[in-house]
């Protein structure tokens, strides 16, 4: 639906967190991306070749992607000439923010005189139902989070590419708009109607064979006062087998939430196992994801040595190592 | 904004639970309300004169609301060609269901037509913030429930009742359409985008005096796989400083999931007091409200006797016996 390859554009993102959206298309689907452009002040990198609109196009970009999110999800009116500009040099634009391409008139009317089109990742085009709670065919695994951000989605994505290298039956099932740009398919979780919550994840991960794992992407956490409802309709409406606890060490306080600080991988356990044994009593916490992206290697290496002996799980971070251990886990228990 | 005093329609309600939303209204404005309107086959009654249209115009009744609700919340082909001679008789409609008035065509065309009013108030009419989590003044309560439609709201406005009576500053803070159809004013909790439910919670309990009590309506449960992200909001954005435990004793299983039991009231305490003092550390359960309207007084009676016993907490039946003895609790920590 969407016309690749893309030109990524980080905006005045005032950190890395701010481009996850970007990162994450470069990541998992590097094939699809000619470059990244940004502003003055940008204080971003997603590694690949800086570029401008012209020299995109000439490489052959056909899409611009705002992989750029910024607090409440607004379209920033100082993005606002580069925008023009790309639709005027044949450009569509993308995104996955709130606030919509399509409810910006001036952005409206360049696209229709230029012959653009607007893709708003983010709205639902589906009439969810009510979840219903019942049983499904199939195994599903979420990774719960200590925190927003910390790397949820990467974990869902990896073990999902192990268990294809493996020939195992997976599938990643997006419930953000990263996930949906790097798939082109999901549910767009934090833009549904509170009621529909759990039954759009119900819809996502429908009745399977026995043998295949539903790696749904996680959003919030249990203990982010700001998303926690969207992380228990993952929970109810995602009817996990196993739960992977994710977790980045070095966070001084919750996202956003200058006055909270980040539970410990215990209290994120002692939380998430009893809600999710509500609608699967069988549920297991099997292993941890720890983004240790912060550190070098041997300080990562220590410190998961350290949780895996204290907590009893496995313990790795999948970006730096692969998922492979996430993955024995979730097998031994399949 | 709606016009009073309302015919209550009932319609082809199969049981009385589906018609929660005129019992509120009966019971809480009974001035407001000149009778109910019932179609052939509807199992409920909330004990009110039984009208047809011209009757109740003839009695001064100016709008009639939706007082019924189905599964989704559907506007049913069966109740139709009622509400189309109700606006053809002079009536305003009202309602509160997901499905809205106002998409119904054949029914805006004839409110058109006879100059009638389409009231949808699950509609939000507010552009609600992301919440912040930041500590609020004032203090808060809310009920949390074992299942839904158990008697939070009935709790919220029976203890806001008794505050008043007083002396005390009180406020109920409507979260679903009953409560929003009783009061006036309030947050359709269930309609709004997943990502601004808690902000939406603590935009309709903003900082107040230090004496004041806000009555937070509660939806949903924790325990109910189809509506606990609603709850989880309720909890992190509305910050209470208690929490009551609501509770009806009679039932077979979950509402609409009829493969799931009812958590214990221990269970319930215990699921959902660490999750309120992630944003409140100082929160306490200070009392049960069991709603007993199935047994007559000595077996409801003995029932809360055993229930206050066994938790060591004051429990009451607030419709029957008055709130008096949880707005004492309340009190106590104020």
């Amino acid at each position: 639906m969407i016309e690749t390859p893309y030109l990524l554009f980080l905006g005045d993102a005032p950190d890395q967190l701010a481009v996850k959206v970007a990162q994450g298309i470069r990541d998992w689907r590097p094939e699809n991306v000619v470059g990244q452009l940004r502003l003055p002040g940008c204080q971003a990198d997603v590694k690949v070749p800086d570029m401008d609109l012209a020299e995109a196009r000439a490489a052959g970009a056909k899409t611009l992607v705002i992989g750029v999110a910024n607090r409440g999800g607004v379209i920033s009116d100082s993005w606002k000439a580069e925008l023009h500009t790309a639709l005027e040099q044949g450009f569509d634009l993308a995104s996955g923010l709130h606030s919509l391409l399509r409810d910006e008139q001036d952005l409206v009317a360049t696209a229709k005189a230029h012959g653009r089109m607007l893709h708003d990742v983010r709205v639902p085009s589906v009439k969810y139902p009510i979840a219903n709670g019942k049983k499904r065919s199939g195994k599903r695994v979420l990774a719960v989070g200590t925190d927003c951000s910390v790397g949820k989605m990467y974990t869902a994505l990896a073990m999902d590419k192990d268990m294809r290298a493996r020939g195992m039956k997976s599938t990643f099932r997006a419930t953000g708009q990263t996930g949906i740009l790097v798939t082109g398919d999901g549910v767009p979780l934090d833009a549904v109607i509170a009621d529909f919550m759990a039954g759009s994840v119900e819809w996502l991960t429908p009745d399977n064979d026995d043998d295949h794992w539903d790696h749904i992407e996680g959003q919030g956490s249990l203990f982010h006062a700001s998303f926690s409802g969207v992380t228990m309709a993952l929970i109810h409406g995602g009817q996990p087998d196993a739960l992977i606890l994710s977790h980045e060490p070095t966070r001084a306080h919750m996202r956003g939430l200058p006055d909270y600080q980040l539970p410990t991988l215990e209290a994120l356990r002692d939380m998430a196992l009893p809600l999710a044994r509500i609608v699967n009593p069988g549920c297991e916490v099997v292993g941890i994801a720890v983004n240790t992206s912060a550190w070098g290697e041997d300080q990562a290496l220590s410190y998961l040595e350290d949780v895996e002996r204290r907590m009893g799980l496995p313990a790795c971070d999948p970006f730096r190592q692969g998922a492979g251990r996430l993955v024995d886990a979730l097998d031994a228990i399949g």
